[in-house]
């Protein structure tokens, strides 16, 4: 068995090219689902994967599989992967050094003469943001039988259109029941990302191994107060529907430091405001929050709170509230299997590493409740992600995909 | 003397007609400075103004003056007037009841044989709405010398269009400097107006005799944190701008609630986030705020109070604010001699009214400042107003018109 060598210069310029395809000018990245730049990044991603000599297959919701197979097909695959959207005005390593590292993992295997007993995957997961449909990890909620096909059909996006109706517009139109994978399809699934943290720089380790995954409850809440001009209406009979945001937006931040758990974190991201004139009273405002732990009943403690302070201020402030739940998913644990193959992995290259865990969520916590799942994580500069000046150098990232190549050799041997 | 009758039919005509000079579909009205709706509102008074045998001119930023020359022309004149122009998706009597209306009076004073000693002038004044340059009382601060003709040249609209350029591609070609007006050019100023406030309506009185303009202090706050994933960011380290912001949203709220005026309102009306994704922490958040009181001393301490909360806010959590003044204008006292003549009419008409404050700025704001000044409000449906239904009722308007006419006939006896 040879060593495996990745070109690194080759998968920098196909991160650089990737990132191109994009709706926000550069360094910035826009890839929205279903948007021109998500079309043609997928097919940017499929011409690699032909030319890499794989099979590929696109599902009726998008997701995409390019398989290299393995010398015994019945058995279950090995796979790989990530996503490449992106949202608004992010950075070009979220997701995409997964997918185009995953793709260099299977290259650099077959450049090293290994021939895989069992078939190995790489998956392009449909959106892991949330942009589109309000939930992330669409795809991988789809594979892993977590969100109906019914459910999935129905989702809409902020213009009202059904992901049925969009998905079909940008070509992907069979029966959506046949999304979800049987739950023999993989023996293993491993994911490579960056961290999205600060950690792995700060501690100079070029390698995570994630142990468990973090999941958010996200919700939105609407309020709706009463409007007026801004001069005329006196302060006493205001229900401002923006200052009862405000007390939510301090009460959700205070519900995560609340908690004691050192991993809790709560944000509010998303704070509209109607009309959104200087000189009018805001009569409506519409809030989206976002709660994670690794604890399930830590996370659902802090979101009681939110709630009951939520249904406070606006009983005070006479403003209506309706809060709505987007997702409430649990947190997911990894397979010791692949978190073994990952650290023997490292042990083999001699790469140091750390066991940590995921506060960001990845398409891997939806596949771990099927499959048997792990993460492998690369630091990224000043653990800045969902930012235009997101980055990890080349060095980094040849470090991850090595790892994730011998983690997959470990895995499909 | 004879009574003054009122043709509500024409006028109640002449509003409609006017309403449908808009660039947005009835019942809504769009009327930007200079835009052809505009320029073909004040073609329309001005023909109208023609068929009334009064004498126009226009000034060199459009300004409008229609008059009627009184037995002694060189005494200062009485001028009455309002604007015509109208913000996005708004209603139809705000402002043109007192230009139309104003029109009304002089020809029902001429029609009932009346003959003025001092002449009595109809204005229209240029861009009451701050709509395109960003400020409001665009004619009537260059009237009254509140803003120096170099500043009005050099006002830019939001494509980046100096006011100079954009004036004389609407055919407005004079010498800015020439738009102030004497000292002595009036003796009293009045100005019909619908109430845009609920008092009047609720207290059932057709007439409210205005004492005091408020003004308001426009602010933008300019908040700079961090962004990042709103999972892998951890609460200790957070420098959430919207979290921030929250604070002085409350804070501006306290604000006026604190000073013990009864009159004083402050408003955080525009609320952006950036990025605005509900998986990222907001990074960067504008505030824009308006704050407003009869009285000078208690409004500016407001925005003291305002100011010194948005330093200690943004000192404590680490984040940047800039905060920038949009405008601080002086809030104007009603001069007794136009109040009583106005009060004289109701009399004279056996109108009930009351004495009220003006909580929303006119262009009376800037004529009190330099002429004797004095406002009517009549009752509009609900207090709406910068509405598509926005309402006032022949009937009102008529008892508008009616004191109004009475009043311009004391004032230029």
């Amino acid at each position: 068995m040879n060593n495996i060598e990745i070109p690194i210069d080759r998968l920098t310029a196909e991160l650089e090219e990737l990132s191109r395809l994009s709706d926000a000018p550069a360094p910035a990245v826009t890839r929205v689902l279903y948007t021109k730049a998500d079309l043609q990044a997928r097919r940017f991603l499929k011409q690699l994967c032909l030319e890499a000599g794989l099979h590929v297959r696109e599902d009726a919701i998008g997701n995409f599989f390019a398989r290299w197979p393995g010398t015994d097909e019945s058995l279950p695959a090995v796979g790989t992967g990530s996503h490449t959207d992106a949202i608004p005005h992010s950075g070009m390593y979220d997701g995409t050094v997964g997918v185009l590292g995953g793709l260099e993992a299977l290259r650099a295997l077959k450049a090293s003469g290994f021939l895989p007993r069992r078939s190995i995957e790489l998956l392009m997961f449909t959106s892991e943001e949330p942009t589109r449909f309000g939930i992330g990890c669409v795809g991988s909620r789809g594979l892993s039988g977590a969100i109906t096909s019914d459910k999935l059909a129905n989702l809409r996006d902020s213009e009202g259109q059904r992901l049925d109706d969009v998905r079909r517009g940008a070509g992907f139109s069979g029966d959506l029941a046949t999304v979800v994978l049987p739950g023999d399809h993989y023996s293993a699934f491993v994911e490579l990302h960056i961290e999205q943290g600060p950690i792995l720089e700060r501690e100079n380790l070029p390698i995570g191994v994630v142990t468990a995954i973090a999941a958010p409850a996200a919700l939105v809440v609407k309020l709706e107060g009463e409007g007026g001009h801004a001069g005329a209406v006196l302060m006493p009979v205001r229900k401002d529907a923006l200052c009862a945001a405000a007390e939510i937006v301090l009460a959700v931040e205070a519900a995560a430091r609340g908690t004691g758990s050192p991993d809790a974190v709560a944000t509010t991201g998303v704070c509209n405001v109607h009309p959104g004139a200087i000189n009018s009273v805001p009569s409506q405002v519409e809030l989206r929050i976002d709660v994670r732990d690794i604890s399930l009943a830590a996370r659902d403690a802090s979101v009681a709170a939110i709630r009951q302070s939520i249904a406070e201020v606006s009983t005070r402030r006479g403003v209506k509230a309706l809060v709505e739940t987007l997702s409430v998913d649990p947190p997911a644990t990894m397979a010791p299997t692949v978190v073994t193959a990952i650290e023997s992995a490292c042990r083999r290259l001699a790469l140091p590493f750390k066991s940590m865990v995921s506060r960001a969520y990845h398409d891997s916590l939806f596949m771990a409740h099927v499959f048997p799942t792990g993460m492998i994580f690369i630091p990224c500069r000043g653990g800045v992600s969902h930012r235009p000046d997101e980055y990890a150098s080349p060095a980094a990232i040849e470090k991850g995909v090595k790892v994730l190549a011998e983690a997959l050799r470990i895995l499909a041997e």
